[in-house]
């Protein structure tokens, strides 16, 4: 089990920040990447449509015998978890319970904040989260679409972004918050504007590292881990063509990707 | 053959403008309309996949026996024309060409501006179409990424659409256009802020409503008009959940969306 790769995927590159983070934390894992970038994005999508494309996503990584699925996209995380556990048996995480871990430690008045697409927040999924781990804390989410699309545009800084972040999160600025989760993975990137418009003392939570700890716990447990210190050969998919996948995806990942194949399946 | 159906589809909604001009110029046709809302948007994924894509669409709305498709996506007109040509035998109509033939018609200094999404600037469909039709006729393009986004979260006017519109023009106020092309269905929406921008001097040509002329030019050569003053039963199909699709279709459509079913194909 343990020389197996650990299966990664999201609706395109930003689960990257997860890999990166992987990358530090488990240095000799190896990883099979999956970007489903012809069907992105997932977080304006149905549940229904967005678990279906989960199930064909994770059915595609266990080709490579996969030990571990890491859901890197906070959309699936938060509407497909429990139907991709009642099928696999292998052990699946998201990215909505580490950060929420971290948050709830963080917290010294007991208002979190959440930001994400519509259907992570419309599913609520951090809500639940939150108050199963503490009942006293209030929490306030806001949808924030527009942010995928400036990321992907490259626009995360300059005038435009600043309107847009200031008139999204102007109702979490009433709420007095002291912590905010950053509840999509291409939210890092717009990581200054955000902690500029909601305050320098608001604590901003991306879910990636935490992400990255859970699975070496995981995998730890379970006497998993990849002891050999081979160079792992790290395999990267995405649905579309695999061009546009290198030029934004290095952005994210922060290193170079040398070659990414297409994912047949699509 | 003149009792059968039009197939009509788009990456989503943005086609309805499409039918809402048919509805108008063809009263007594019957419409299958797809939108393929599971995998929207198109504009920023590769031709290959935009083509098999559009394949398989195509391939859904030939179940309803239609005796023409209208391609109302631009991306798709710009990308995939020839290879559905090549695989049917009912005519197959898209939206480049119609608007082309109208600016041209318009234009007195020879200088058309088009705007579109990143596939379809890129596929230089426009240009290769104006020039077949004229050598003398400048053409400058820009692509607008984040113009379906801002249609798509309601935000079609208002200081931030400004700045963003402002953006994206300025290079195109400098090469003094007479006439600008709406190369997305989706711009159409945005059409008060753009000529706003533009200045008001600049006709603007949208391609829904000679599309619907093409049509009718063409199933008149065939005989293949429908004469039944019955009231057609259109019918409408989306690939992900028909909740969202009548909300923002009726947006498009200009009237209200009875019943929407779910295409089970993606």
């Amino acid at each position: 089990m343990n020389t197996r790769p650990i299966g990664i995927f999201d609706s395109g590159v930003g689960g990257l920040t997860v890999v990166k983070e992987i990358f530090r934390t488990l240095p000799f894992e190896e990883i099979v990447y999956l970007g489903d970038t012809a069907r992105l994005p997932y977080g304006t999508k149905s549940p229904e449509t967005i678990r279906r494309f989960s199930l064909e996503n994770v059915e595609f990584l266990m080709r490579f015998k996969v030990k571990m699925i890491i859901v890197a996209c906070n959309t699936a995380s938060s509407t497909s978890l429990d139907i991709l556990r009642d099928k696999y048996k292998i052990p699946i995480i998201g990215v909505i319970k580490p950060g929420v871990v971290k948050a709830t430690t963080i917290t010294r008045n007991n208002r979190i904040g959440v930001i994400g697409t519509y259907a992570t927040i419309k599913s609520r999924a951090y809500e639940k989260e939150i108050k199963a781990l503490s009942k006293d804390i209030l929490v306030f989410s806001q949808a924030c679409p527009m942010f995928v699309p400036l990321v992907e545009e490259g626009w995360v800084n300059g005038d435009i972004t600043l309107r847009i972040t200031k008139k999204y999160l102007s109702k979490l600025i009433s709420k007095h918050i002291d912590t905010l989760i950053l509840g999509c993975t291409h939210y890092p990137l717009l990581r200054p504007v955000i902690s500029k418009i909601i305050g320098q003392d608001v604590k901003i939570v991306d879910s990636a590292s935490s992400v990255a700890e859970e699975a070496h716990n995981i995998l730890t447990a379970l006497g998993a881990l990849r002891k050999s210190s081979k160079t792992p050969n790290h395999r990267f998919f995405a649905t579309d063509a695999v061009e546009n996948f290198v030029k934004i995806g290095e952005r994210f990942l922060g290193s170079k990707i040398k070659r990414v194949e297409r994912a047949d399946y699509v």
